[in-house]
């Protein structure tokens, strides 16, 4: 085990030649029915990944480079990136399977309980995570992520887990506002969370408006989406079929937008600007994104954890948009989000 | 005050057209000795500015543009920025001028003292901090900072601060290493360190090499320098003649190895190199300097705390250098610290 790696109490990752049937624990599959969710979890976003990944490589025309990984004790993940392609920047979409070490503060947040535990807790964390940055300044961003997560049982108890949740989020980053597309993007998104609860768009759009934020900017990193965390307020088999959904709803919600600018004209000037919201991206990953700092500090694989950093990004001092031009209109989108379907 | 600003606790600053002769509350300089090491160190920092912004100004042949604030309640600063210049990419020196609240761990973790105090805790912070990129891959980024930190006496009590220290570094970043420009750096710190203390160096070059760490990557940024923090273990005369050596040493221990370098020819490969480079800069800075993680939770100004980051940078994933490559000479000295002088 790597010095870095044991100081955060994961075990260092091991290269693999070819992505394996599962990269869960052996055995686990025949164990109670929690870990069926473990199982069934894991060949969601599996499936995901696949699908998405040959939609924008056909888009793309560039296949992606696939890293494949598992850990000693159990874990590992999938790593999928086209970089330096012909529509996209980098466009990377991961999967990982990890069985690691809670801080109890963090099990509490999660889950609300009280308790003064001082002693780590044990969880599982599956998920799909996924960042493409294209090149076109007119073509945007797109984040999303799908996860659940489960506390292990105490020491000595078998069977079910202490607690469980998931959560998840799809979110647009463009770097210039094309109202018909924000509207479709969040409408798409809209249509799939009514498909469950009529409830969950307006809170889960209200709550990616409130966590991509930028706070030392007061300003988001664009103009939001869909977010949720913690869910455990209804069955197991209902929150899986919504992150399902919302994982099949990545490519009608974002690759018409990018087939659309992928091509389009544009001057260095609008390169520099999206080269500078690049750059607030790199801002919010690395200072506020949970994912990203929880991962940095848990020992996972760096280069899978910061994979959504941009392929280039600039940083100007006090660059201000003129009055009434269309990086001030997104500034302002940015700075008050708007209501984009209704 | 703003919404940002006012959640942080310290006052929005108010630009103003022209820097005022001292930053400090109205009536400081006429109250006891303390007040005094307050308006000392504050006429040392503006005069290092100046020194060390006419210095890189003629080497560059362009001038530094100036941005000046003061806050309502006292304090401001001067931020100094040299874009897009012919020798450099961005540099910008800043003094700045703080009374702000901090919390009673900061002030523990500072001072040393046990006290189980909830109360936020008053602080006056002086200090001149300063990161310049140059165009050139084979010109190295320096970063220097020097500090002077008081917290207020307790509420109703009048007279001396409870607490004081001195903190401070100066460090070098190369995107290729020239061994011979990388002990002329560290042994013109060296010789600046001797003059006050011999254990100095030693002790100040292995802080360097701990605190300039990207955990994350088990990789420093740079090869080093100085740094320290937390210092009151002599009179504040001793130390502030030792900052004022060490902002002094700025100049000489930089300025020739931009203009040996400035104008070397590079390939487009080295050129990645050094953006790949800028990007750890950023990694470093956004999740662990403390200034300017300290400066984004309290509510500083923040394109001078972002000041410091480079003009461009590159995110390349999961690169890795030739074995026998000058790269691979660099990562090897930033994961593996060298002496540099004896």
């Amino acid at each position: 085990m790597g010095a870095r790696a044991a100081a955060q109490g994961i075990e260092d990752e091991v290269k693999i030649d070819r992505a394996p049937t599962t990269l869960l624990r052996e055995g686990a599959s025949e164990a109670g029915d929690d870990t069926q969710m473990r199982a069934r979890f894991e060949k969601m976003i599996r499936a995901a990944q696949d699908e998405i990944c040959a939609a924008i490589s056909e888009l793309d025309g560039k296949p992606f480079h696939e890293d494949a990984w598992t850990r000693p004790g159990g874990g590992g993940g999938i790593s999928r990136v086209l970089q330096d392609g012909n529509v996209f920047e980098k466009a990377g979409v991961n999967v990982s399977v990890v069985y690691g070490q809670m801080p109890p503060e963090a099990y509490r947040a999660a889950t609300g309980e009280e308790g003064a535990s001082k002693e780590m807790i044990p969880f599982f964390a599956a998920g799909i995570s996924s960042v493409m940055h294209p090149h076109n300044p007119m073509a945007p961003t797109v984040h999303f992520n799908y996860r659940y997560f489960e506390t292990d049982a105490p020491k000595g108890a078998a069977g079910a887990p202490r607690a469980w949740w998931f959560g998840g989020g799809t979110d647009l980053t463009p770097s210039y506002i094309f109202d018909e597309d924000v509207s479709y993007f969040h409408q798409t998104l809209k249509d799939t969370c009514d498909k469950h609860d009529k409830d969950f768009y307006p809170k889960f759009k209200q709550w990616a408006d409130d966590y991509f934020m930028i706070k030392h900017r007061g300003e988001r990193r664009g103009v939001g989406g869909v977010f949720f965390d913690d869910m455990n307020d209804r069955s197991k088999d209902d929150l899986l079929a919504f992150a399902t959904d919302m994982a099949g709803a990545v490519v009608p919600a974002y690759v018409p937008l990018v087939a659309k600018h992928k091509d389009d004209e544009f001057t260095p000037e609008q390169r520099a600007w999206q080269q500078m919201r690049r750059g607030r991206y790199v801002e919010f990953n690395l200072v506020y994104d949970r994912g990203t700092t929880f991962g940095l500090k848990t020992g996972g694989r760096i280069e899978s954890i910061l994979m959504s950093l941009p392929r280039y990004c600039e940083f100007q001092y006090d660059h201000n948009p003129a009055p009434g031009s269309r990086e001030a209109d997104a500034l302002d989108a940015f700075k008050n989000p708007r209501t984009w379907c209704a």
